[in-house]
């Protein structure tokens, strides 16, 4: 199905991020390539975007988007930019074929989980469904600027920003029939109104304006500074609910990591980059361990622990910048388990230098095979937690790396060495136990 | 579709094996049970047994098998087995339900492949589409027992063991419809002869038998100790082309382990069990290892590699015998990872008792992470090789475990410890820093 765009605005308000509002970064994308790759995952590829206002660059990246996706991105352009918005969606009118098209606003993020459903819903003749959020206390929504809907059983009653009695909002994410189209002239001729809003109140009083209610899915308007800051809120909010995190991870990685991840989308820097860089501090931390004495053991511990935090900015930077790879994954979980027996091998060199002993070596050894294990077996008792918790279980907490890196930085930060490393070696080593016995018991 | 299989006669021939014929093990898994098992393969589930020698015995391990397989398996009963095979068929036509069937051989072991292609042939009415061997020098065949073929455009001209003139064999298998049945009882009140080679013979002087040439496919009929003897090596020489194997595995490993699983399919043992024997025997080289002393140290270095042999005896047998599991493949592949980590500390240990030294533990610990890191990265980079064997490259030989541990061997006999443990240390950790280039170039 064919998706329109329209892009064509001055969007004034954002001007201090940016003066071409498509382009405007958030957390290193343009806006409007976010809301494309929005779509994308909602499996459509054949675009047709309306630009106006500073058209020739936005054009310029569009080219480059649609060739770096392999998607297809017609332009039209719209030159009566600063009049109502509805003439975009009538100058495109020759690229919609007349067949149903949907219709997305270049500067609303959503989910996309929102678009494939909308994108599935049928349409009676002349039709049009409307995504609508019926919470009115979404707290990322603008009171003063949204578009507001009076609905009734289904169907759109009213539309328009000054209404008074409302029961939902405009989420600008539209099923179009050409009925549209057709709507829009009326509205022109009628009213004066050549506004996409104007258009839809027409229809709406047809009876022609189906609601499509997405409470509680993400959507937002970014028009302003202040709703930018919000998008990118949430956008970072979103990396928190990885499922394969870790306590540690979780309550304590994840919160600094994704503040040091707003900063690193806006460097040109790339995920494996920053798996490199967090290796080079592991490593660096593994030789202060190795050196001897309590300070360099303590600035290796912290050097540690900063490097699992920035160990999980590689995988936020790469889902937020959209560029996620099968290599850069497993690139990452490599130099993790090359850094974790550098950092083991370094605790136990410390303890050497005071002399060499039996157990320590036993111990150390004994830290960096039960470490490995643990990874080892991860993908396995991974995909077996995922069936138990399909199975309606629960998975319990997930020792992984994140666990043993802040111990690691405990046992340097206690000068408490051998302990933490003996700690290491029995919980690593027990819990590849147990995890063996859950696979067997587990076993179809 | 039903599968009949025809298992009644009394196979004295077999007799130095075990007096009920369906019931000779081969390779520890009786014949009737391999011939269902390659149906099941073949995708059929639905099967129809024709008992009559010893015939309760018989029926009693087929309920056992039908539970353990989850297939279904209806008996006929056969009294009158000292006579013609026909009868066999005969006396199923009432579980034929009037449709076409398979036709199997309860002594014939076969390609699943063969059935897999001869169950989607299509039939004209009252035909019999029956699979060949075309290759009249097939070492496996019997040339005094098999029953000859004389085809012609496709067609069964004539067939019998006696033929002078023929161009190939009867493998036992048919795809039928209920002419067959006919055929039988026509052949029986003619000629009096109700054997079922008498009925294909009626069928085929209509021009009614199609001929399905399976030429270069594993088939062998099981009748007397040589050939049993024949089907237990083909079974085993099947085992060799894993295509995972390294080099050690393939020239040095693989030969003698096939020896050692041969025997060992006779026993009661499971393969977690010898994965276990496998891994306690590395533990036990490693200990020697740890001991001291040129004697202890080739003791061990003899012991691993004999434990790395029979770490491929866990798989050979569990496809032998059909009790492959994924539980079973990944506890292998764990317990590898601690005993290839004990005999490497092992080695290390020896070094050590001899004083301790910078060089020595460094070396140890990187031979240790580079032998678990080429673990780590083997299945990303095996199922990149296997994109690239499918886009008609070459994968080269592989680095693995049967290379390790043989390393480790030569090392503990020719007493160069140390020069080994480096050598490990610097190709694993290269390899493995080849793949992560090989991965990174390989990305799509």
């Amino acid at each position: 199905m064919k998706c329109l765009i329209i892009a064509a605005g001055k969007g004034s308000r954002l001007w201090p991020k940016g003066e071409s509002k498509p382009l405007v970064p958030i957390l290193g994308v343009p806006l409007i390539e976010r809301v494309i790759r929005s779509a994308m995952r909602a499996e459509i590829d054949d675009f047709c975007v309306v630009t106006g206002y500073k058209g020739d660059g936005v054009r310029h990246f569009l080219d480059g988007l649609a060739r770096r996706c392999g998607i297809g991105i017609t332009h039209v352009i719209n030159d009566a930019w600063d009049q109502d918005n509805g003439l975009s969606v009538l100058k495109a009118r020759q690229h919609l074929n007349g067949g149903p098209f949907l219709l997305l606003m270049g500067d609303h993020l959503f989910d996309p989980a929102i678009l494939h459903a909308l994108a599935r819903k049928s349409l009676g003749e002349g039709e049009v469904t409307l995504a609508v959020d019926s919470d009115t206390v979404n707290p990322l929504i603008d009171m003063d600027d949204v578009t507001r809907v009076k609905s009734e059983n289904g169907k759109v009653r009213d539309i328009g920003k000054g209404l008074r009695a409302f029961n939902g909002f405009d989420t600008g994410m539209f099923l179009c029939t050409p009925g549209l189209l057709e709507a829009l002239e009326r509205s022109t001729a009628k009213h004066g109104d050549s506004s996409l809003t104007g258009g839809v109140r027409c229809l709406a009083a047809e009876g022609k304006v189906n609601v499509f209610d997405i409470r509680g899915r993400f959507w937002l308007d970014v028009d302003d500074p202040k709703n930018l800051e919000r998008a990118e809120g949430e956008l970072l909010g979103q990396m928190r609910d990885k499922p394969n995190d870790g306590p540690v991870s979780r309550y304590i990685n994840r919160p600094v990591s994704l503040r040091i991840s707003r900063r690193l989308t806006r460097l040109p820097v790339t995920p494996d980059q920053i798996s490199l860089v967090s290796f080079l501090c592991s490593l660096i931390a593994a030789g202060l361990f190795a050196l001897g004495g309590y300070p360099a053991l303590l600035a290796g511990g912290i050097l540690a622990q900063f490097a699992s935090i920035l160990d999980g900015c590689d995988g936020e930077v790469a889902r937020l910048k959209y560029c996620e790879s099968d290599f850069g994954g497993w690139f990452d979980a490599v130099l993790d388990r090359y850094a974790d027996a550098f950092l083991l091998f370094g605790l136990t060199w410390h303890l050497l230098e005071a002399g060499t002993t039996v157990l320590v070596i036993f111990t150390g050894f004994m830290a960096i095979i039960g470490s490995f294990m643990l990874s080892y077996t991860a993908d396995k008792y991974d995909s077996l937690m995922r069936e138990r918790i399909i199975a309606g279980g629960k998975a319990g907490l997930r020792m992984g790396r994140d666990v043993r890196v802040f111990l690691i930085f405990l046992g340097a930060a206690t000068n408490l060495v051998l302990p933490v490393l003996a700690l290491i070696a029995v919980v690593m080593n027990f819990e590849t136990l147990r995890r063996i016995m859950v696979a067997r018991d587990g076993q179809h």
